[in-house]
């Protein structure tokens, strides 16, 4: 694409060459004489102006004299835009691989792919276009939508049910059974795990993330959310729509949150504690079991509270060896 | 069933309609009439009265006017009985799958399920009505007792040794390499790995989990006890019987653990520390190396501390600024 | 070997029985009269005179009267070179499994080992005595180099490069996508995750560990570099070499990671933190986002400070509530 093309496409203000060609996008620290890329803020900008990319998109009102550049409302975005022009996803080619093992009675689409190795059990189903990655395993009556995508060695347990669009990376387990026991006579005794487990349209899990099924109930993960790796999803545990949950966290049993949620990494939520729409948990913070946390509240710490309430807690706590050396000893 | 064959199994004293039949157990909110719930607690009793169930478990001595009802000692562990009536585990189909890949000096149970994709290396054994699943691998020697149910894409390595009714989640890894290095003119030198993993009977491990193999020494996971999901496991770890590890939590080398021990989600126990038994960790805390828990201890914090003395100095902290404003000014 | 060679290997000073035999290595705890153990420090010193091992390695100027022993200047690095010596790696047997799946355009070295199962894509390259385990994925392109160990159902995204003698535990995820979004009109529109990832020479990565690719850069993991099991490295992370990650450590985005970094347990790091040199961050620890760790630091709590700063805080606040009951009533 040539820089006027993109521009075009992008509704944005081109500067400079127009008929430059654009071969791929790339960061401000590679990108070389063929490459897009984005500059937000006073500091990429100065690094933009320095760089070596070819085009640069940038900021409405912002200028780099000699550059070509696009200025558009949001570089970012656009950027986004631009690579999903230039990489279209991978074409899924259709087809059953010889060595995948699937039961007569599952229903896979003519236009879904099916790797090397794959196992789909009895009654399960497979939307269009649809690609499971090798060794994906779908055990009985399990659904997975249209345009899914299943990378390597992902495992998903009897019965659960995949919406559209939904990519899980490799070595995600959907639908493992929850985590829950009765002291019987000095021995565990395994509480029911019969439940589902519903992963909504839209929906991103990161490689080798758990989402175990519902006990009695049913787990959700809700349209649009969007989890990192490692993360670990309780049974019976309600996520709303558009949330993001960062590497490592872990949510306990028939926790419900709501939506665009969003948790750094490392957090982790207690039993049946409810997080409201738009509330913002910091990195490594912990809710209590039962909590509730208030819509677009912004909690950190363990036991989590508000974060200007933390910060001044914490300013406090930083100078209290120094305050108390000097008013202990009067 | 009936709720007078159910009455009558577990002991209990019927009341409402003995004829009515119970399809299944659920959940108070979800369940309809051919449903079997419980309900313990006044405020769960009162869910009760509002729910749709058919027949519900509830404590000697409470009474649901109009409802058909059981009282029993523990309902909660009474609905566990009838679950396992209702729905017995699938039966193991004993066979081995052609796909399979097992060594001609392994030894199968006839009455064992081998699952597609599964690698049975040489000498290693697998016992009776023992099920592997997809793509599960067993390196070479590895023993698995009778009544074990290894989910989807667990491995096995080599030599590592597994009880009777073991149960491991998709993507357990048991018997890894510890992480152990000496330093050596600039490069990390790898101490040998070369000891031994013991699973005993009646333990249940979650998805993605990892337990590596001993150094030198050998890593015990006691009889009976529960582990969640993501949870690491290092060399040499002696777990006694019947604990419980939440989800994400990490014990370091050679910590020895006693007997019915419970973590919290995401706790973290430093290198040779021992935990003694009946301790309780709370979520997310951390236990310094070497330390010593006390046998029925309840710790929480980073570094723990007994629960009513964290809790004391919370309270504390938590009023601090305040407190020092007033006096730090006068 | 007899004890007199593995003095003269080592250069150790033999004291005892120069003809005893010794057949393995073991911990002091269990080690036979067979066995060779060592002892540092002098409560090892201890339990090595009451110990049963055949051959002890004891520091410089150390002596156990009645025992066979070899003193050296590192004992615990004596016995890795020992064990090494014991204990071959076991020989790479060459082939490729009849299962395994091999694309026609890839390259896979004569000497290599290619697993049951193992799915190579499309111009994948292998080197020279490299071991792939039963169900191995590798995407496209991907470049593994020579005498690498990869256990079974390791995952490698489309374009990784992993170097030579690279070992990869059980259920690694290499060049997965970065986690990255930008809220677009209430829904998440994912970055573009097109980068690379770099695995250099004598890199190892623990059981279910997770490894981003860049999204525009460059995932890098330095030469030497050790990490634990179910760490995750997100996107364009570059950890230097020799560096240490225990369990359950999290990298977040665009973190710069400098050489011989340690990092103990379940530490996170913010995005575009950046640790220099030889820091050393203790268990738990929550580096903030963009924050600088100066080069040799060691490092403890969240938000992480230096460890003696940290220690003396942490003594005034468990003194606090009893210091604040005396003040506060006064």
């Amino acid at each position: 694409m040539t820089a006027r093309e993109i521009a075009a496409m992008l509704g944005g203000e081109l500067s400079g060459e127009g008929e430059r060609r654009v071969a791929g996008v790339a960061g401000l620290d590679s990108a070389g004489p063929d490459d897009l890329a984005y500059a937000e803020g006073a500091r990429a900008l100065a690094e933009a102006a320095r760089s070596r990319a070819g085009c640069l998109l940038i900021p409405e009102g912002a200028r780099l004299a000699g550059r070509t550049t696009i200025a558009v409302k949001r570089p970012k975005l656009a950027l986004i835009r631009v690579a999903e022009a230039l990489y279209p996803a991978p074409a899924v080619i259709p087809g059953i691989h010889p060595t995948a093992v699937v039961a007569p009675d599952a229903e896979v689409a003519a236009s879904a792919s099916v790797g090397p190795g794959v196992v789909i059990a009895s009654r399960a189903r497979v939307g269009a276009e649809t690609s499971l990655g090798a060794g994906v395993v779908l055990g009985e009556g399990v659904e997975v939508g249209s345009h899914c995508r299943l990378h390597p060695r992902v495992t998903v347990y009897a019965g659960a049910r995949l919406g559209d669009r939904v990519t899980l990376h490799a070595g995600v387990v959907i639908g493992s059974d929850g985590f829950g026991y009765v002291l019987d006579e000095g021995r565990h005794r395994k509480f029911p795990q019969l439940g589902a487990v519903v992963i909504e349209n839209d929906v991103e899990i990161g490689a080798n993330s758990t989402v175990d099924r519902g006990s009695l109930g049913t787990t959700v993960i809700g349209e649009g959310t969007k989890i990192d790796n490692l993360v670990q999803i309780a049974h019976n545990v309600k996520i709303g729509k558009h949330c993001i949950l960062a590497a490592q966290t872990g949510v306990s049993g028939s926790v419900e949150i709501g939506d665009y949620v969003v948790m750094a990494g490392q957090v982790g939520i207690g039993e049946r504690a409810r997080i409201e729409d738009h509330a913002v948990i910091g990195g490594q913070a912990g809710i209590l079991p039962g909590k509730v946390v208030r819509a677009g509240s912004v909690l950190w710490g363990t036991p989590a509270r508000p974060l200007a309430v933390f910060k001044r807690m914490h300013a406090v706590w930083t100078r209290l060896p120094d305050w108390i050396e000097r008013r202990g000893k009067s």
